[in-house]
């Protein structure tokens, strides 16, 4: 079995110091568990999440696997800055409960110039997902650690 | 040529009304025309918005594509509070200025229950689309005004 | 747990009988099992299937995901002709080997309206995809057997 | 203005060497015009691509679309046969009428490493696409002619 290329504690160290800005508001994502093109991250209930009605905002589920993708990427291939997304594309299935979002995420594809996963969204204490998420990552060149 | 179900100045009084968070943390969504089906909305740069080295966030462009269907969808089916995003899928294509991001949408279909459209995103200025993003929302039967 | 709507038999006979133009040019899809929302089937390697260089083309791929799709939601839904796509989105990850082509789909959600499923697609034998789907079937209300 | 780096009958007979098996079973996709990551692209009326009812199945109208954006991005890169697509979405809008099916196409962005275009499909004589495309193809470095 191939190990991550980050620990969950340097990777959320990386993230801290490469991307402060999501964290504005109030800190909601926490990294719960990374392996070698995996993870699993938290959002933590937090009313800049919600939309009226109290169930959590569509635009909130995406930064979450947006997010969840970038640390599954950086387990791969190390510390790149600069990977960017290419392309997301959300389905959303149910409801919310109102509380925390758990998702579960693992690449399809680790290739040199694109990375390709999957993310599945929970209600804490469902096995139902709410939303499911595939997304691209575009890898530049030369930049892998 | 049909005329949109509620004008400019109606859409955003409805939205104020039903959608208050969108603006929480500052209002940053401007709505700046209305058609049957289109809109043009435009978003002000604003810290909440950024990544590091200050572009915009892609979740910040999902929010903007997102509540822009969204003015589409109400400019055909009229105050329907309970439609929602079942798909978005957007593609990032360039690097967006610093500054505000305009975008418009039309929508390719207004059916009974699925509407679908897209929504081009501009960095002000510039006629290459930062992002380009197709949607559908589900509207529920016997909801249309 | 619950059971499939249809066994795998009585799926291939409805598929035969109402969707006979898909085995056009030679038979090459079939139906390996079936369970409540998920389904395993083959593509058999077939030479109307290809691309230059022997590779199997993606809109024989994309078709096998369709299909597979339509089958997972019968499963559930149970007899009902008029169920239509109404969104695939398909990654492609991999060159796939020559050969024959199995996949695996579930369901996301088996709502009354939509259905949503993931379909990934193999080279027999290997374990690592080389696409994989996301679809939205849509089933007209009052369909359902 | 930029022209095309292929006229259309440059670009027909590139693809006619390079692409042969997609006329296997009758040639039903004719190239009507080419511009600067722009084309139009006819799909005759023909048995192979019917489904139930004599509608104009789902697979057909996918190839069509991955084959005019692959006409789009040859319009702009030249003669590159390694192009491949990597993601494509599709939206199905409306059931298309007995008859061909015409297609435009434009090119969102044309990167170095990365081409995504739109093409939006409408039976012969309807301005109401019958479906919509979004798609990703990747072309290999140092390819470009």
């Amino acid at each position: 079995m191939t190990h991550a290329a980050l620990s969950r504690d340097e990777m959320e160290q990386y993230l801290d110091e490469i991307f402060p800005e999501i964290h504005q508001g109030g800190r909601t994502l926490f990294i719960e568990a990374v392996g070698h093109g995996t993870c699993r991250v938290r959002m933590k209930h937090h009313p800049k999440n919600l939309r009226p009605g109290g169930t959590i905002s569509g635009p909130a589920m995406m930064s979450l696997a947006d997010f969840a993708l970038y640390v599954a990427v950086l387990s791969v291939v190390g510390r790149v800055p600069l990977a960017v997304t290419t392309n997301l594309s959300i389905n959303f299935l149910r409801k919310p409960e109102t509380g925390d979002i758990v998702s579960e995420t693992r690449l399809l594809k680790a290739g040199k110039r694109l990375c390709v996963g999957e993310v599945s969204l929970f209600s804490e204490g469902s096995d139902e997902p709410v939303a499911h998420v595939t997304g691209t990552y575009s890898v530049p060149p030369g930049e892998r650690s």
